[in-house]
């Protein structure tokens, strides 16, 4: 790192890929200029500290730049919005390898790709962490965004995407196995379900979320804003046979990585009773009167529910 | 900062705020939403680290967080834009005082609000090293963007804002002295002048760039991205009074801070000959044909002539 400067780096990080269709002025200038459709722009950002958030010694530098992306993006999908462009800023130790920035790149040009958007700007400077920050803007194609504040009591909440995979494979790292490669894979790049957050908005969500902190802890964030509570059905939850068999295997609760775990970054909508959920979508629970979150009726009061830095 | 936890440290920073005019969604979702009013967006990000960039023995919390706002909306000014809006990331160590949080918030917002812009959304992350990630936005107002690239032989250089006053504070404080306050207060807050980026942008200018690098690489980059030469008249360029008298008091040369030193956020730009320049804006000097820049029609040969990371 030391030895190619800053300008080069940014370089390396930006350049010779193709653009996002959105893009009207790329990178190399003092700022990028991106095509807002609809006379909007959706924009979200997300911090990732090695040490914290990754390690490299469980991920590789191409995953830990997927899931920083990936991550941030997910922020976009869940307001509705369809993901243009991001911007990178990397903080990285001058003793760090250039082949660890140039993995970090491309993980994120890999992730950014999938979800239609690519990299059109960033900032890399030196520090004692390596501290990987992610901008994402998105398109709301003309329609309204779908925030957590518009959940209304008789509204299904519906799920898409994977729940406990990536708590699942925290586990098997955390004893320090590298198998099953399913949920240690989820644990290193999720799977946003990219595709999901419009199909949710064009269905007519009230209220949408990515499920970041875990269910119960997301499901509360929507619950809170909308002003509302939520019941979640318990038989409904999605307990994968392999999340299930890692549970079995390591002594766990596979039910409780499903319903606490973070880091899957599935959505969670609510819409309208009656609506009839969009492809890849299913029924979860419903929205009631009240406030906070409750599986079968019933308080679920195990610690911790969902993951907060600094608690 | 361990007591208070992640997300009351969000709302701390976010909340309780005259958000943007810009604002449709302000902070509290998984994204914002703003308004793009012609159909498209300006976007620019900046990291700052405490010991490379600042050092809260030096300058306060306040003071930090009003030049990584500055820093970062004066590349936004740059391209002609009118700034609109800001994401910040915040990694800290969980040893932090609240009140350094606070006042990282307090010195972002105000340095926004002078800019007619604010905060939007944000991340807080734990981290060992404090650091300060900064995604500005901003509105072209129907005007193409003005880039790096279009200056042309014969155009004028322009510069409005101040030149190494931001040198001779670092090198007060490096002495380990506190005064005079001008310089060293240049040093801790840039004054990037934020309206002169569309008043050049109306004018017609060709090409701007705003001076962080330092005077030299700044206009290097200018022609370098234009594939043309730029002459500086020295006699041209201002070296202010104060600072020629910290220069003297430390057997420095003020010159060689104005034209190498960085941090000051002065933009820089070309305008067609005969242009009256905009309010605020002074002529520096000439584009020619060819490359790099040249002072008096000489190379400028001190070594550093500029400020790179890893370099």
């Amino acid at each position: 790192m030391a030895e190619l400067g800053e300008f080069r780096l940014i370089a390396r990080i930006t350049s010779g890929r193709r653009l996002p269709v959105a893009t009207l002025l790329g990178p190399g200038d003092d700022a990028a200029v991106l095509v807002a459709a609809d006379g909007r722009v959706v924009v979200s950002t997300d911090v990732l500290v090695e040490g914290v958030h990754f390690r490299l010694d469980w991920s590789t530098p191409h995953q830990v730049g997927r899931k920083a992306v990936a991550a941030n993006l997910a922020d976009v999908v869940a307001m509705g919005a369809v993901p243009t462009a991001l911007v990178v800023g990397l903080a990285v130790p001058g003793r760090t390898p250039v082949s660890t920035v140039d993995g970090l790149a491309a993980g994120m040009w890999e992730e950014a790709e999938q979800a239609g958007a690519g990299i059109v700007g960033g900032d890399v400077v030196s520090c004692a962490e390596l501290v990987v920050s992610v901008t994402a803007l998105g398109d709301l194609r003309g329609r309204p965004p779908v925030t957590r504040s518009g959940a209304r009591p008789g509204d299904v909440l519906g799920l898409c995407g994977r729940l406990g995979w990536a708590a699942a494979g925290l586990a098997v790292l955390r004893r320090g196995f590298r198998s099953p490669p399913a949920v240690v894979g989820a644990h290193r790049v999720p799977e946003p379900p990219y595709g999901a957050g419009t199909r949710a908005a064009a269905a007519g969500a009230t209220a949408m979320i990515d499920v970041s902190d875990g269910l119960l802890a997301d499901a509360g964030h929507l619950a809170e804003a909308s002003g509302v509570g939520i019941d979640i059905d318990s038989a409904a939850v999605p307990v994968a046979a392999t999340v299930a068999e890692v549970a079995s295997a390591l002594g766990a609760d596979a039910l409780h990585w499903v319903l606490t775990g973070g880091d899957d970054h599935a959505l969670l909508a609510c819409f309208p009773a009656g609506v009839a959920l969009p492809a890849g979508w299913t029924e979860l629970g419903v929205v009631r009167q009240g406030r906070g979150v409750t599986v079968d009726g019933d308080a679920y009061d195990v610690f911790p529910a969902g993951w907060e830095h600094f608690a």
